[in-house]
């Protein structure tokens, strides 16, 4: 029965952050979002994600753009809108561990630029490496979204997530997102989670998001909406599906007659949608070609991840042991205390695994596999191999530890400061260090260039348009239907050609 | 609450012909389908569609394969499954209505060829277009599904849809399809059609097929199985998504853990996906480039008649029309009487909204429309204009019939048969005076061919890999031999021309 009035579920669009980062290997241009910007402002979003650690790292890397500077046009263009972001706890948006007075600098300076939504995870689900920066995040004032890394082993239960959410509401969460990167999430477990934490924790805001991949999601976000999820997380149809997102639009139209709504603007979502497939064209040469892997719902092992390992074992002529390391992954992921495989414990899961079958077990290890085993990425879910343990301690001679590897950090700031302030280019500002302290190899380089003023890896107009006339060559010659008078065997046909 | 013992729901594999229809233009050759066939006859499904219109079609026009050939092979090949197939009604295969002796041959043939279940529709949703063909597949035992076409208008409700599932379970239904040919089918009312029919006529197995064009339709199959669906239709993943289907391993996942379950054996499904996903790279000149279309959430009109109408307009200098014809299709479906826009119906209506934008109200008519108002396709919903009507008698100079339109047909089997024998190669089979029946202008043409064997149109290996090789190197210049569609005489072929 429909209740008089609908319940409504807010919407996180993703297009600007996690939609081409996934469908676009995080290479769209600012140029070709602000276009979009003020009807995806208008459109009645709950939250707009814009910024993460890929979308940073590509700024500098491939596009020569300030994404601090990125962030202050989206919050000028979007000033009705929540910006929300993506944050890797304690590692912020690079790859290690900072002390905790870089993450009050970063946390500071984004909000500062224009952040509002911090959504805050960690690839462990330890709390211990999420508690700076939601910490940090509710001193400025701003939302601090606890997040829930979504993954399927003997360890993981419904009964645990809904503990962990707790856990995180106590650290000051003012919401929860069930996050499924992998697309694992099926329906019945989306239901579970979030009734569990529902029913436990009572009225926090529940959001969940998930990926495409596996083709599965989009029920499960209903099936999360009926349990009472708050909002879902979507990409504008013409940047959804395949490693991306289920479409926004789908949902509005999914939700019609039922006992939900999203109150989104059809006309502004359908110029969002014209936009973006105006755009994406020109990022062609970034395209995965994989529309719905259904490889990870039965080996819960990411497509992204598998692809890596077979051109891992290829470069080393051993494409044909790649059934031997999907059967020895359940093993090491086992023996590192059951890990979500994501970035960056996909690789360094998979990595070992490889060696384990090319050398023998645990013959030779990975440093990242030896920190992953000592402690230094966290704790993990269940406990790790005691055996691999030493040995790992043998390999890197360092002691396993189980303090919050932040505690053992040295106070950084002032000499990431000094080094930064070196560089040439370097214009003196804290978000400048942020750049240095997240990305030292990078940064150089971008500092150097910046003045150049943004690059763009889009093919223009005339590319774009001379890519497709080349396509269709396959066809040369001709472009549409032509007729022809053919003579054979003394008899006259009309013959009409056209390009198949 | 789970029950102790999931509900088993039934899968139709739509791979071998909705699927390729949808993604590939019906252009996929037997060859490329009879190294799945084994792995598809083991995987549990409840029926395997493989039959229909347009592959019977695309057989004899494109790729000069005996569609009954094609149906044997299924047979031998697949012994445990049952074969299904999609029957236009009173139209059989072809687009007109055909006399019921044609009718009864025809049915008789494809029982006796191997087909199981026969999908009977009619795009008017008539059901007196239904009758002939259903009591002759009840005649030959075979399993007879009567169909409902989804669609939207204001006349269109769940209680009228209910109301003709009763009428086709009179008519003696063995089953009903609630048919979703443009993926409009939203949730809510895919329950609330699914439960009203099982509420009120009992055990009778219902079937819901939905394209996946919208990205809406995944959940609506969800939402039917909550409310008592029997069957589904998907596609295996590989040929999945766009405008074709949900796909079938997705399906499996997303009920684990449920109150449902598919009992599908997985690992055969990753073969066949395997398979196809292999195959479909060769097909790539026939794809279509659409992936989420969200055009038909809010106009409720069919992306594929839309890409139509707006070529139409241009052709004739009227680009700049496309809004005014998409104003007008509401009009012009409501002045006849609210048919559901699909194949023929779209097109007819479609054709006279331009004639009327451009022209005038029915300044101008086409004589499919004029046939349509007068009655000649069979009953509509809604009343037809009055005043429309005259305007169509006037012009064409045939009056209006209430009548089932094959109660005017005269026998024509005995002269089908003449005609059809006389055809240089006609084999003197029933079957070949059905396929000169269905494709009068086609079959001579394919009778004259067909001892040379088929002819796939796909790329060969080599085509692929010298294809990918340009694409790579970005040359848009001619790297292989180049394929064209050759019309002649009413037939096409795929020519290919290379350097020499």
């Amino acid at each position: 029965m429909t209740p008089m009035s609908p319940r409504t579920i807010g919407v996180t669009e993703l297009v600007l952050r996690d939609g081409h980062q996934s469908l676009l290997a995080t290479r769209m241009a600012l140029e070709d979002m602000v276009g979009a910007c003020e009807d995806i402002d208008q459109a009645g979003y709950w939250s707009v994600e814009c910024w993460g650690g890929a979308t940073y790292d590509a700024c500098i890397r491939f596009l020569n753009e300030d994404p601090w500077a990125r962030l202050r046009t989206f919050r000028e263009l979007m000033p009705n809108s929540r910006l929300q972001m993506l944050l890797r706890g304690q590692n912020l948006l690079g790859y290690r561990h900072y002390d905790d007075m870089v993450v009050d600098k970063f946390v500071e300076k984004s909000a500062e630029n224009g952040m509002d939504v911090f959504r805050v995870f960690d690839a462990l689900n330890d709390p211990r490496n999420m508690a700076r920066s939601m910490a940090a995040v509710k001193k400025v004032g701003k939302h601090a979204q606890g997040t829930i890394c979504y993954t399927i082993s003997p360890l993981h239960t419904v009964e645990g997530y809904v503990k962990l959410a707790g856990q995180l509401i106590d650290m000051g969460a003012e919401s929860i997102c069930l996050k499924d990167m992998a697309a694992l999430l099926q329906p019945q477990p989306a239901y579970d989670i979030v009734k569990g934490i529902k029913d436990r924790w009572g009225d926090i805001h529940v959001a969940v998001h998930c990926h495409a991949t596996s083709g599965v999601t989009f029920i499960s976000l209903m099936k999360a909406i009926e349990a009472g999820a708050d909002s879902v997380d979507t990409s504008i149809s013409s940047m959804s599906l395949g490693p991306g997102h289920n479409p926004t639009e789908s949902l509005v139209a999914a939700l019609e007659g039922t006992a939900y709504t999203t109150d989104l603007k059809m006309d502004r979502l359908l110029k969002i949608r014209d936009h973006f497939a105006q755009v994406r064209p020109r990022y062609a040469a970034f395209e995965s070609s994989v529309l719905v892997d259904s490889t990870i719902l039965t080996s819960q092992i990411p497509g992204g991840m598998l692809t890596n390992l077979e051109s891992q074992l290829k470069a080393q002529g051993a494409g044909d042991k790649l059934a031997d390391v999907m059967a020895e992954i359940p093993r090491v992921k086992a023996d590192a205390g059951y890990p979500p495989l994501v970035t960056p414990t996909s690789q360094i899961v998979g990595t070992q695994a490889v060696f384990n079958v090319l050398m023998g077990p645990y013959k030779r290890m990975s440093a990242e596999f030896a920190d992953l085993m000592l402690g230094y990425y966290g704790e993990t879910i269940g406990p790790r191999n005691p055996e691999v343990i030493a040995i790992a301690q043998e390999l890197v001679h360092k002691e396993p530890i189980t303090v919050r590897p932040a505690d053992l950090m040295k106070p950084e700031w002032d000499h990431l400061k000094v080094e930064a302030n070196q560089l040439p280019g370097a214009d003196g500002s804290d978000e400048d260090v942020l750049t240095y302290a997240m990305f030292p190899q990078v940064a150089p380089g971008f500092f150097a260039t910046r003045d150049e003023g943004p690059k763009s890896v889009a093919m223009t107009e005339a590319q774009l348009a001379a890519a497709q006339e080349g396509q269709a060559a396959g066809t040369p010659g001709i472009t549409g239907p032509v007729k022809y008078q053919v003579s054979l065997g003394g008899r006259s046909h009309t013959v009409q050609v056209e390009p198949v």
